[in-house]
């Protein structure tokens, strides 16, 4: 058993299926949610329930993204419905981009694994299926990990240094989506959806409801979840 | 007048030098202050005051770092007294520090800069009378601000790069209050004591006093602010 490592949890396939990677691999686990403002809070409830499932640590963490504004996930803007997938991660950035988000969690989490001496953060990020956030690429985590790496207390010597993990980075959603069925991960436990009805149906519309969709037709599976009747 | 620009404002000495300097440049000033469960909360009144006090626009953002733990600062921890200065910078890192703030500070105003299309943040960051936090070093800002530029979206071609400007980096604390003195920056409205009593009073024997004492006696100036009567 390694020493603890953090997983950002959001309750979604992607972070699931890190979870997923992460418990096979034997180590113990702290997963990290943020409640942060987002109008699919419900993604919440699904974090909490897979962290019941796996038998880990979980901490929320409340912050308030809406006091910096500027997005469609945590604004009185529309979230887009029906984008052409193919253009989602080559065209501009989507009114669904939270400025700072990734910053700011990773940011926490630099701060937690600092105070409980966890020197890995393992985050879902990819960039082949994604709706073209700036902070999901390569060269952003890698600058990040180095920015946190000069950040921390070197209150103990011989620290190892912070690596942040995104075992997902060059997959497509169809190969997470075969990577999840692998390890048994509670797909039916999980939450995507920007923009889901009252009863937490799913859209099925939205960039993340279309990416989602797209993998596991890729990967020939159903989807468990529950979608809004057209 | 230049595009609005962004200042880290906790009321203290070295950030309203900081907001001094930027406003004798002529630049439109957001101050941006952090709630985030400090023990010294009193320093956002000073703040506010200080902000009214330059006309300017100012924004609480609320955080509570007290989730994450593990400093004097935001927890039951009693703050030291009576350190010594000469070992303050080179000795290890003090239990005043408080694990990510400042990256997470600097993510927030990254997340503002970047929704109100500013290019510049300052920060009060200094390096030679200082606590020892690891988190004001210029090879951290230095990276802080690669990687904020790889974080941020290109909504806007042609953007220019986000710029961390430290103007007191290389200051001594003398050298810090002789610029304030210089820039007629209101010292009487400034709080810099981590743990002061429930009058407002300074305590005069935490680091943060310690070292403005130093700043003031080098400057040759009398510290307008109250001190706990010994």
């Amino acid at each position: 058993m390694e020493k603890k490592v953090i997983v950002l949890a959001s309750g979604g396939l992607d972070s699931t299926t890190v979870l997923g990677i992460a418990h096979q691999n034997g180590e113990e686990i702290l997963a990290l949610s943020f409640d942060y403002g987002q109008r699919h809070r419900i993604e919440l409830e699904s974090a909490k329930k897979i962290t019941q499932f796996y038998r880990i640590s979980h901490k929320i963490i409340r912050l308030d993204l809406r006091q910096i504004g500027g997005s469609a996930l945590t604004d009185e803007i529309d979230v887009p419905k029906d984008r052409n997938l193919n253009e989602m991660s080559s065209a501009s950035v989507p009114i669904t981009y939270v400025p700072g988000r990734n910053t700011i969690f990773l940011s926490y989490a630099m701060a937690v694994a600092e105070t409980i001496l966890s020197s890995v953060i393992y985050i879902g990020a990819n960039v082949l299926d994604y709706s073209g956030y700036p902070d999901c690429r390569p060269e952003y985590l890698k600058a990040f990990e180095d920015m946190a790496n000069l950040a921390m207390a070197t209150r103990e010597k011989n620290r190892p240094q912070l690596e942040i993990r995104a075992p997902l980075l060059y997959l497509t959603k169809g190969e997470i989506v075969r990577k999840g069925r692998e390890l048994n991960i509670p797909f039916q436990l999980t939450h995507s959806c920007y923009d889901p009805n009252p009863d937490g149906e799913s859209c099925g519309r939205c960039d993340s409801c279309l990416l989602r969709k797209k993998g596991f037709s890729e990967a020939g599976l159903q989807d468990p979840i529950l979608y809004v009747k057209e």
